[in-house]
């Protein structure tokens, strides 16, 4: 596929004064922006750039709020419920996510369950805006329905991903960002362009049934869960989505499960709404509050140490860290830009057209 | 293999009493015995009464305090650290979940990390006591070392579980309790007592490669994390155990990774101290602190019948709901007791006779 390179400064501009046309405020616009392109820096293509024409779509379509009130609607010294208010999710996120960090400031953890939002771009944002204050980020979200449970034929939840981040002191951060299936979406859209098959464990058919071929799961079939079989664990795949959707949902007020709404107007709209928007969970824990901060990090570090050191498997380079592969990519993309398939390139080309905001290409 | 059945409360009440035999102060004791002998009934064999005689042996060896003063170390409002004086883990435990829930009631959430602990039997005991407080409740614990990291030759982390639970109004609670590999070492152990092979992607042996033969696992090979392979998503179940250990190890300031110690005098010794015993990570939050309690609890009832409701893959009844294998094994074993293989028996008789205390035998 031809690839064109683009600087971060002129993709992240573009996305900002995209959000500004359609209203967006000029720092919830920047920020979202930064969210969005974090995530081609950090290699997770799928939720960067590509899907600013996905934004655009609902914003377009009045399905997003692009000023939206977002409020406590309950709290205690350590916990918020916060409605989005319809707003975009890395308007909304961001700012619940500091709710959280704030109180864990106060009460040694924050934890912030978040209705009326939309998808908010990578989990890994919000955990690595913790670390900078020094304390241990969790962000979960439930997502559009894509997955089957064990032993389901349909698509009954999100990929509902984990994230969660440790600092070191010497060492990078341990940085973990995961869906909680046995491969994401954008694995299987990559094949169907390539015409390729996916590997067995990844996905069912229409009809319920494993399959190798990727049309048939984008076509009313499923992802499977982390596990894929209950021979090897796809029951425990299926309990960590549910745990991400019962937070992010129920006892946030938000939709859950095979309601959630849509992110796309490719999507059908949900049959019924039993909360509102999108859910997300937060969570912030000051690490002075159970240990010596700069102890801890030195444990940290001689974790990571250890298990570096680890015998690697015969063919392989050993063991990774949690946030290596995802820290490497973004300082590659820094130095040398962010390289865009053509069809991205034309979405955003077409975006500019739509909203009058130019689109340096070169 | 042949099988003797047991009324629940002969084999709490020999556990207790064998506990105190060693001086563990009754209610512990009684406490210790109720935890042991749910696993039991919740069919969750590996972790019940077969493990009495690994803890009589760490009793009678001294590397067990059976008169802990388990303290607070450090607090905030809505987290402690604890020291837990290297006690059983079944007494320190449910004092540390006790006081997660006591300042869940007081802040909102509490959140408790736990050295200087042992093993504390199964996860879902600790999130079922926050169900009584109308709380969710989370419990993680680092364990001996079992699991190679993905590309790892080598044991590095425990089976590492993570539990949480949500209550229903009158559906029964979703119950999540789980390891984090792909398969729990007691089926490995299992199948070399039948002569079978495991199936693919449950462990490596000695030599980093994969494995079938249950054998080359338990002798220097290592179990899988959930995923698996790299292809299924193996470093996330890698990311969950690393979670686990980075919470209840570093944090806590009790040992990780491959320095965990060994549970059963079978295992080597660690070999290099980075903490205090064995770690937990508890958590509590007051549903009322998010949500109108009963408002919650009606939403869960709506998601469990909707996922009871979920088309069923060809050849199955359909997806059952977290906590069902373990709700219905209790039923059943209350009713009709709990049956124990000839070799566990005889394990029990031999306790009978190192502590002078009397088992019943039918």
């Amino acid at each position: 596929m031809q690839t064109a390179i683009f600087p971060v400064e002129t993709l992240q501009r573009f996305a900002a004064d995209v959000f500004c046309s359609f209203g967006v405020p000029d720092a919830d616009a920047e920020r979202a922006a930064e969210i969005l392109v974090l995530a081609d820096l950090r290699g997770i293509d799928s939720h960067g750039i590509a899907r600013l024409s996905a934004y655009v779509e609902m914003l377009r379509a009045g399905r997003i709020n692009p000023r939206p009130n977002v409020a406590i609607v309950r709290e205690t010294p350590s916990t918020a419920t916060v409605d989005g208010d319809n707003g975009l999710g890395m308007v909304v996120a961001p700012r619940a996510m500091r709710i959280a960090m704030d109180k864990a400031d106060d009460a040694g953890t924050g934890w912030v369950a978040v209705r009326g939002s939309n998808h908010y771009g990578i989990a890994g944002y919000y955990v690595l805006e913790a670390l900078k204050r020094d304390q241990i980020g969790w962000a979960m979200t439930n997502t559009t329905r894509m997955v089957a449970p064990l032993w389901g034929a349909e698509r009954m939840l999100g990929t509902n991903p984990i994230a969660i981040a440790f600092p070191g002191l010497e060492e990078p951060p341990v940085v973990i960002d995961m869906a909680t299936t046995a491969a994401a979406f954008g694995k299987v859209e990559m094949a169907i362009r390539k015409g390729a098959e996916i590997p067995p464990g990844w996905a069912i058919g229409r009809d319920g049934l494993p399959t190798t071929d990727p049309t048939a799961m984008a076509d009313g079939g499923a992802l499977l869960p982390l596990g894929s079989e209950r021979e090897r664990g796809g029951h425990k795949g299926y309990c960590l989505a549910a745990m991400v959707d019962l937070l992010s949902g129920p006892l946030a007020g938000a939709n859950w499960g095979r309601f959630t709404p849509p992110f796309t107007l490719k999507y059908d709209e949900q049959t019924r709404e039993v909360g509102k928007g999108l859910g997300h969970f937060f969570g912030a824990m000051q690490i002075a509050a159970f240990a010596d901060v700069a102890e801890f990090k030195r444990q940290v570090d001689d974790w990571i140490r250890t298990l570096r050191s680890c015998r690697p498997a015969p063919g392989t380079a050993g063991p990774l860290i949690p946030g290596d592969p995802e820290r490497e990519a973004e300082a590659r993309h820094r130095r040398d830009g962010i390289p865009l398939i053509e069809s991205v390139t034309d979405e955003l080309r077409e975006i500019s057209r739509l909203t009058g905001v130019a689109f340096e290409s070169y």
